[in-house]
Parts: structure tokens; sequence; C-alpha cells
């Protein structure tokens, strides 16, 4: 009977599950469906129960810790305020459910999905040659997290990391989904790049004096500006992220010109990271960092358009373990600080 | 021959030094001018020949342990790379020579002064009930350092609190000492202050469409909203920000909305500090602190209007030990971690 530690990391859609040797060797790793049916009742329940079955099914392993990864605040004891995501309307406490749930398990750690992988991506991935990380990942929304010496940093409210909601464009007349106006998911996320092409498109076109994001104002440029040659995405009825990326790349003037505001939105919140913590490295992850050069390079060139000098030397890197990195934080959470 | 600890905050006209018991009970404290002569060169052996002094004079104390606060970017390992402020122009190994000069001294340890201000509020002060407290403190700039769990956070490039540079208004066309534009400091300074006024001034009784600033465009207000009764300042040569402080309190309808633009400024900055780091409480110090209620209920609704719902409750509390804060962290710095 061997001793192994497992990992949770947790999604809207699918739970990643791992096991991994005590000295963090991926031994095996699987998913299950999220059920947030029923507010998500049977989401830790299900859990505890694809643990055991596993370690079962590994010739009755033995659990010695579980990290556990949860896409909402969490505080350091391990309770979720709310997690929507997940159907959880009520404080949820994480730790203490599980710990009920499974009691031959001696150790349990929950932290924020995204503070988890920038753990994980510290200590196995892009940042192990660093002190402290801060992950920021481009996907769906923005995430951030912050991991420094072993650890994750909570924060008193467990919103450290909460970096979709700098509010980098005050003036933006259309609200986030947290109520908040002008948060740097507007702009940043891969929704966020759709919308904001859609919109200088737009301006371009139009007689308006202004974008209804009013984003013209905050990097004051003018309509003129705004490259004029019919851009590929004029050919498209809908467009990805990716395709603006894509165009860019193959030289599409329109779409490098959306890609700078965007570097210029995610640059002016690194300035506020950097500012604030100052991280040792920046490490971009989530799906838009897939676009590989095109999307770090512009981010690179809007960062050092706002970092102080103390901080230009700041790293920027792409995240290396894709997925895997929630899992490797998760078990990274249970072994001693660095 | 008894035991103490021994503190020294370096500030660019003065040093103030402490004795402490091992308990940090305050013994004694005094000040020494900062000689910036010759690059600076004495400062570090004017404190030692100061504390070698005081220690004999105190009945031959062996001083256990130093700590040093320095204003500008200190890394963990007491380099700064320079500090315009005393006169360094090239990096200073403060750790390294304070152990040449004062062999007898087992631990010596450097901080940042407004990181070390905000361990001492944390310590002794303000933040005695909290876990982690960012520190901002308005003065002639606008400092911050980050404290939690009795350690300081140092940052990669000792750059952690440089909060005085976080870029709240890229449209400003001054730049600022940093070189960048629209630093915060250039607004929530005592000096920023004056100026907001005196643009605001300006600005209502020109025929300029737009103040200086560009500030009316960030906050999006109309020149007709500022108050046109005749303000205070109208009657001064010069004022000072504690003078547009007391006329907001009489109720100077000017001032108030000075205050409120500056409060905006602030609130906005501290969004930028929740989502990055989620301290449990900002604690307000600097020369500014001292207008009392008027400027924290301009800065907590400043901070409502900006904060994420997760950072609603995050305390904001004026700092309370003044000039002494410094000398606190720096001993606190020399005691094992919370």
């Amino acid at each position: 009977m061997s001793t192994i530690l497992a990992a949770a990391d947790v999604g809207g859609t699918a739970i990643k599950l791992g096991f991994f040797t005590e000295q963090g060797e991926l031994l095996k790793k699987w998913e299950i469906p999220t059920d947030i049916s029923e507010h998500g009742k049977n989401i830790l329940p299900d859990i505890g129960r694809s643990l055991r079955t596993a370690a079962k099914e590994a010739g009755d392993a033995k659990i010695a810790g579980l990290g556990v990864g949860i896409p909402g605040p969490v505080s350091e004891n391990g309770v979720v305020e709310q997690c929507i995501n997940l159907g959880w309307r009520r404080p949820v406490e994480i730790q203490k459910e599980l710990e009920q749930l499974l009691p031959e398990v001696p150790l349990i750690r929950c932290g924020n999905d995204a503070s988890v992988a920038a753990l994980g991506e510290l200590w196995m991935g892009a940042g192990k040659n660093y002190d402290s990380a801060y992950l920021i990942t481009l996907g769906t929304g923005v995430g951030g997290g912050y991991a420094t010496k072993g650890r994750i940093v909570y924060g008193a409210h467990g919103a450290a990391g909460e970096i979709g909601h700098l509010a980098v464009n005050i003036r933006e007349t259309v609200p986030c989904v947290c109520g908040g106006h002008g948060c740097l998911e507007q702009y940043a996320s891969a929704n966020g790049l759709v919308r904001l092409a859609k919109n200088l498109l737009e301006y371009r076109d139009d007689t308006q004096t202004e974008t209804s994001l009013h984003i013209e104002r905050l990097f004051e440029f003018e309509k003129t500006e705004l490259p004029a040659e019919r851009s590929g995405l004029e050919e498209l009825d809908r467009f990805t992220a990716k395709e603006i990326c894509d165009l860019a790349r193959e030289g599409d003037a329109f779409c490098k010109f959306v890609l700078k505001v965007f570097g210029d939105c995610l640059g002016l919140a690194m300035n506020y990271i950097s500012c604030t913590i100052d991280p040792e490295v920046f490490l971009i992850g989530g799906g838009l960092s897939n676009a590989g050069e095109i999307v770090l390079d512009t981010i690179r060139r809007g960062y050092l358009r706002y970092a102080i000098s103390a901080c230009l030397e700041t790293g920027i890197v792409r995240a290396q373990l894709g997925n895997d990195a929630g899992i490797y934080g998760c078990v990274r959470l249970l072994l001693p600080e660095a």
C-alpha cells in the first residue's frame, strides 16, 4: 500500500483530479463532470467518491493529503462566501466538509483556482526559477493568482488575484458582470478582445465621435489613427479572439491595432500589480496565451509603456503547465513552505 | 549590562534612532541630521557612531540587533540600487556596510521606510488587530508599504509599495518626477492636492474646455459641476493642502469638490491594491492624514465607489504611530515571524 497526494481542481464544467507521489511526480490524472444541479450540493461528495474509488484501484493507496482549487475567492481556512460558477449561493466550508467526507485523509487544503495554478507554475512550470510569480490567465474572463516562496497569497477576503476587476477604464459605459465599469476583463479576456475589435470597427466606420467603450479617450487615439484598409475581420460574420490574433500575425493592420489597445490595457494593469507587490515574473496563461508570441510581445510592449523604472526587468513569460497547473498547485499546497 | 534592540529610520533630512527592549518597549529615541554631502557617504558611519555612543551612555548596553529603514527600494538582502534622497547614486550594500561598521551587532536587517512603517503600525499601532495592512502615506509624495504576519513584503526589486506611481490618469500631460504620467502622487500627495485645486480653479475660471490635468475626462465631470461660488482659496495668494482641508471642513463647496476628486483618485488606486493583494486593512498616514476625518471620509467614499464586492469591508483606518512607526517597524524586523 503506497502513500500518495491527491489534487482536485474544480471548474465550472469539469473537476480535474490527480494523484501524485510525495515528491510531486504526477502518477495519474482524470476528470469528472461538475454537477452544479441542486446548488452544487453533489460537488464535494463526488470528489470524495471519485478519489476513494481511484485510491482503491491504485492498490489501496493511502491518500496522505488533498489539495483543492475552487473558482472563487477562498479564505485561508477553506471557506468560500459564494461561488456562482458552482451554484454555491451561500458560504461553503469546503475544508471542513471534505474532512467529514474523507476522514481517512489527514491533511486538506484549499485555494482559489488561479492562485493554485500560479503556485503550480511556480513549483513545476514556467515559474520554476523564480521566488514569486503573478499568474494572469486570459480566458473567458481574466483571472489572477500570486504565489511566493511555495505559498499562495490568499488575501484577507480570498480576493488576492481578482485582477480581472482592476478598473482600468472607469469611463466605460457597459457594466462588467461584477457591476463595476471598465474592468480589465472587459478588454483583456477572449470575449473582451472580441468586443474591443467589434467596437473599434464600428467606431471606425461610424459617424460617432467616440467609441461606446470610451477607450480612445483613455489611450488618447483619434479615429483617423485606426487603420483604414479593409480588415480580414470584415470578411467574417462572427469572429473569435483566436482569429484576431491569427490575422494580426498575418499582418492585418486593424487587428494589430486592436491587439495594441489590448496590450496597453494589460500593461497598465500590470503597472498596478508591480507597484503594489512587485512580483519577480508575470506568467501569462489561459486560452489567449496559446496565440503565442504575438500576444506575449503585445503584452510586453504595453507593460514597458507604463512600468516604473525599478520594475522594467520584471519577466513576462508564457505559462507552461496549461490545464495541469491547478492540480500541481493543489499538491504543492500540501508540502512545506519554500 | 542590558541587552537592547536598535532602530534607525533614515529620512532625507533626519535619521530617527531608537532603543527598545527585546519585548518592543521603546526605551529612548533621538534624531541626528542626515548628511547627504559627498553622495551621502557619511550616513551609515554616522548611524554607527551615534548608536555606539548612545549604547555606552545607556550603561554599556549590548545591541542585539539593528533594523534600518531607507527611503527607497531595498531588496531583502539589504541592497539599494540608488537612493536619490540620500545622495546615493550607485548601489549601496547597506546591510553589509553596517555589519562592517558595527561588527559587535549580531543581526542587521533593512527595509524600505514605508514598508517598515507599515510593519510598525501592524505590530504596535493602528494595525494591531489585523493580520495584514497596506499603509498609504500621504505626505510630500505618496508612499506605500505592505506588511503581513509580522513581515514586510519587499517585492522582487524592492518596489512593493511604490503605489505613488500607480498610473491612475495616463492622460495627464505634466510628467511625474518618475518620468511617468498621471501617477497617484501627482494628485494625492500634499503637493498633488494643491496642484489639483489650482488646476480646477483655473479650469473653472478659464475659457478652456479641459483642465491641463485632463482629470475631468477620467472622472467624467463637466466644468459646470464645479461649485461656482467664491472659494476661500481665492482669498489666498498661495495655499497649502491643510488649508484646502480646513476650508472643506468649514463647508467651502469648491474645496469639498477638490477633495472628492482626490478621494476618487485614491479610491481607484485602492481598488487596484485590493484586487491585486487584498489587504485586511488600509492604514492612512503621512501629513495629510492629520487633517483627520474629512480626509478619511473622502477616501472611504472614493474606495467604495470602485471596490469589488469581496473587498467592500476592507478597513480604512488612520495610522497611529506617526513618525515613530518607522522605528517600531525597524525593531519588528528583528523579531520572529508572527
